[in-house]
């Protein structure tokens, strides 16, 4: 199988892939970063009644011509509302009703005078400045109208989202069902944190990195196991897993040494491996392949390599499953401000840290086994094939993550 | 009590504050998003033994010298090494050991050939090139030194951490504990959504956009209620709450009307009002008191009033609680793309898109009481006071939510 270039090997993702359909009703005080599964019309009118926006009196604009402190106009107050309440009187002319901030307009008023420009009185307010018709007067629906398209199906909701429908008296909504993941970090000498380390074993990051990675972008972890090098063992977990998950992410055991079992565990399960090798360094023997229609992706091992390649294909996966736009993958072109001195014969990923439209390199290592340097890191560097080295004010494309 | 400046109450807002330094242990796979509570010094070196980045051959570089593949040097296979593995033979002259990515480079190696640049022979491998001392060989440490500082209280963590700390064989860290905030929201307009509309009353938003935006911010919502406009409740409710909160935000009840009762619920409690009204638009009429050591926001009940003065003022009050560095305001200069024609003779506050060094207008309205408007919008344009109008090219300064 020949190496194939990144963005065909992302396009094959993309393709592969089953954006999820099915929907739950859940309540609104849950639906935080979910993708909404419905378009919502505005079940009423907000606001719901015509209403003052500040504390004043409520009267005919047309009883205010020519008012003015040294000429006030006297109205008779004839009632008094405040927000909540409810109120049957209607005003006249030469009337007024005392309202307050939130309440609904009174019949027959066309404007609100705010009381700073009163006398305040409850009996006979004096009126001091002229009123256009609809001054200081909140429209029913202004804000949202009955029936208008509130939310389309595909947003992610966010607490703007969830205060609207609240306005709305909306208190579920149907979103789409969560990405099911499953991962599988492979290797004999991979150990879990809390474990002994004896002579020759690491603890293992890829299974945490990559689950906690996953739940930033929304997916739900069915299961995550680390696992060692027997093809059995792994394709028997490929197989009770399947019908489980929408994808399956598997680390280490890609390359072409002995015990770079996947490629075995893909002939025993029977999947359709859809291409192996991508032209980029780190984590050249990715694998992709499609098993029972649930795409199975497999990385390499190193901790770096992992983490990059997942960001880039991981993140186009789970993308083309669940459709949440912030996982669209951003490429922008910045400048360097430090030097990458090694030659980049291939296509080479690099971390950086994007501040202030300049790339600056961590300090420490940046070989694909070594994590540590990823501390802080926001993007990757996407290196072209053959340059010789990248120097301080050269153009680079970056991915943000 | 003067109207102050918006910088003036950040202030006093950061300064009446006491951060949170009580901690907790919790397991690493829970960790994401909290501020760690203490520094993490490295317990053991990674990688914790001298390994093999690649599949080949573990030799003496000195061996190799004059290897081509016209002339081959031929060396004895000795043993064989698994990643994972435990080895206790050592290399001599003229010897090797095969060796798989990640195993322990044996005693005597110092370099790795890749497996390429030989026979693959288990007997007598032919060496087909030069190494140099050191080559394809990953030292001891040289990821993680033991002993080196990892992480500093006060990160916040993300999956990457949780990667680090996993591949330290750390389980369980120390984090602060989440601020703890009660919400009131009131008003005898307000209802819940569920509840039957009737006439004059509106659904709550403010009690649920700011809760979600709290969880957004990393809090612990102790409660989060919606009342009526009794002072008596009120106080009651702040009562209850004082003792297990970091800090209550409340909204509505705080300008000039005869329902304004939050001036009446700080005498009752007799809380320190460390300021109200703050010269901005909208939001003017905020209150900032202590009551018992612990803060209280008091915010416009205008669902967009209630929105930009808890991004501005909640979210630092909040920042001062956690020290999450996320949390802090980023202003930024950027130049308007839509024109804002309305007169700002005070500083005023708008709802805006900031995207690719611009700033756009939402389509809708923008007045305090409108929320519709503000879905999409990710940044509050900070217009000067005396500005006529704002026209598309024109610089303004903008924070970003």
């Amino acid at each position: 199988m020949e190496n194939i270039e990144l963005e065909h090997a992302l396009q094959i993702i993309g393709e592969a892939v089953n954006k999820i359909s099915s929907i739950e009703r859940i309540n609104i005080e849950e639906a935080r970063g979910r993708i909404i599964g419905e378009d919502i019309y505005a079940p009423i009118n907000q606001p719901p009644f015509n209403r003052s926006p500040l504390d004043g009196y409520a009267l005919r604009s047309e009883d205010t011509v020519g008012g003015s402190k040294r000429n006030p106009i006297k109205l008779k107050v004839v009632d008094e509302v405040f927000a909540g309440g409810n109120i049957s009187t209607s005003v006249k002319n030469n009337e007024a009703i005392r309202i307050m901030t939130g309440a609904e307009i009174p019949e027959g008023a066309d404007c609100v005078i705010r009381q700073e420009n009163t006398n305040y009185s409850m009996k006979e307010v004096e009126i001091y400045s002229e009123l256009k018709k609809y001054e200081n007067y909140c429209f029913v629906g202004e804000d949202v109208k009955k029936g208008s398209k509130l939310i389309s199906t595909g947003e992610k909701i966010t607490y703007v989202h969830i205060g609207l429908l609240a306005m709305m008296g909306i208190t579920e909504v149907l979103v789409k069902r969560k990405p099911r993941l499953g991962i599988i970090s492979t290797g004999d000498e991979v150990i879990s944190p809390g474990e002994t380390l004896t002579k020759g074993k690491i603890y293992d990051s890829n299974r945490i990195t990559i689950s906690i990675r996953l739940l930033d972008f929304g997916c739900e972890i069915v299961s995550s196991k680390i696992m060692g090098d027997e093809v059995y063992d792994v394709s028997e977990e490929i197989d009770n897993l399947i019908d489980k998950v929408d994808a399956i992410i598997t680390t280490g055991g890609v390359s072409v040494g002995k015990k770079d079992i996947m490629h075995e565990v893909i002939k025993e399960i029977n999947a359709d491996r859809l291409f192996w090798r991508v032209r980029m360094k780190p984590g050249t023997p990715a694998i992709y392949s499609i098993y029972k229609n649930t795409p199975i992706l497999s990385l390499s091992g190193n901790p770096f390599a992992a983490i990059a390649t997942f960001e880039i294909m991981g993140k186009e996966l789970i993308y083309n499953l669940s459709g949440d736009e912030e996982l669209k993958e951003v490429r922008i072109k910045s400048v360097m401000e430090d030097d990458f001195l090694k030659e980049s014969k291939g296509r080479r990923i690099v971390r950086g840290v994007y501040n202030n439209n300049k790339v600056y390199l961590p300090q420490g290592g940046h070989s694909s086994g070594m994590m540590s340097s990823m501390l802080g890191c926001n993007c990757l560097i996407d290196i072209k094939p053959g340059t010789k080295q990248l120097l301080k004010g050269d153009e680079v494309e970056i991915i943000l993550i």
